[in-house]
């Protein structure tokens, strides 16, 4: 906070800067996430945070540039990957699969990607940030601490699992999908992603039987 | 067609009403195709079918009634159902993606598929239609046929590895996922298809013992 801004807020009639950005990088996570970046509107965000709009293009520019700086994630990558790799190695998808659940679990970080994965669908910036999470993301990390062939393919299978998860839990909320417990979805989903990181991605056993023949389309 | 458009469409100067439709619904699929359901526009729709916007009102009403007529699939899900049973049990989940990954590659139902998937982020009647999808539709109908318990969360666990395959591999198309071979997918995604329809979801392998957790599905 500016000594400005503390100054100001003393009289209780206008919020510190700090104080109005944080208010204001809320609002966005909210909005964005409860409509995504389409529908979203600089104007909408302002209410919400109660400022004018013209602060919020004063502190952060254009909606996309607002929505990048919204969609900065609160924790960093590094530090859980190094987790995540703690522990048991053929249960890396089980603890990865938790892991994410309890992101989504957490109410703040909830808006974050669902605004990340709601506007990616159709804002080219937002599309680009998330092509960048899963190209270059904790899934390629975690995919090359691995050191299996393929790591960049790797890591984008397991991302599909859990952007699918995402859409299909949380967005769209199908049924009984939405409801399950973490428990039901590590032991579903958490083979999947060990597999996709750290198994045998050329499937060996089936291309090598006599019935492969039947496995063209029908 | 109805008489007045028949008599119409020999003058040359109209299309007959059938063929504006199919006109307005082509340009309906790529627009929410490429932009969403919130970015396309009634006017946008009409200027690419080469129509008035009113015509587009006319036919079909809301931006959201056209939406929903857009997204009529062009094909039966019980027939697609019934062939994908044809042929060894253990490779439904194979010729399941790879149906799948066809489907994407027939480029007026990529545009089809995309604005459904695109749409459904923002829009909650296209989220309804994902969600109705993912609820009852072929994931369902297959995941009964197979006739393992929780057939439910079975059709939404595969319709969330297919969704999130659709949004990495088309709709942010990132590497190297939106360019490896559809048999490269067939080989990754399949035995996931498989476990998740016809397979041990609760692991037990795992629950029971830790040295076997090394057995998960590969």
């Amino acid at each position: 906070m500016t000594g400005a801004a503390r100054t100001r807020g003393r009289t209780g009639r206008r919020p510190g800067a700090s104080d109005t950005r944080s208010r204001v990088l809320l609002a966005a996570r909210t909005t964005f996430g409860d409509r995504g970046f389409e529908a979203a509107t600089i104007r909408g965000i302002a209410l919400r945070a109660g400022v004018d709009p013209a602060l919020v293009h004063h502190y952060f520019g254009s909606k996309q540039q607002l929505f990048v700086a919204a969609m900065e994630f609160p924790f960093d990558p590094a530090l859980m990957v190094s987790r995540l790799l703690v522990g048991p190695r053929e249960e890396l998808g089980d603890r990865f699969v938790r892991f994410i659940l309890e992101l989504w679990d957490t109410p703040a970080v909830r808006s974050l990607l669902l605004g990340g994965v709601r506007s990616a669908s159709t804002d080219p910036v937002a599309a680009g940030m998330l092509r960048q999470l899963l190209a270059e993301g904790p899934f390629l990390a975690l995919a090359r601490a691995i050191d299996r062939p393929d790591a960049a393919l790797r890591a984008t299978l397991a991302g599909s699992q859990l952007i699918g998860l995402a859409i299909a839990r949380y967005v769209v909320a199908v049924e009984p999908l939405a409801s399950v417990s973490t428990e039901t979805l590590v032991r579903a989903l958490g083979p999947t992603v060990q597999r996709y990181l750290a198994g045998d991605l050329t499937d060996a056993e089936k291309v090598t039987g006599s019935t492969q023949a039947s496995a063209a389309p029908t």
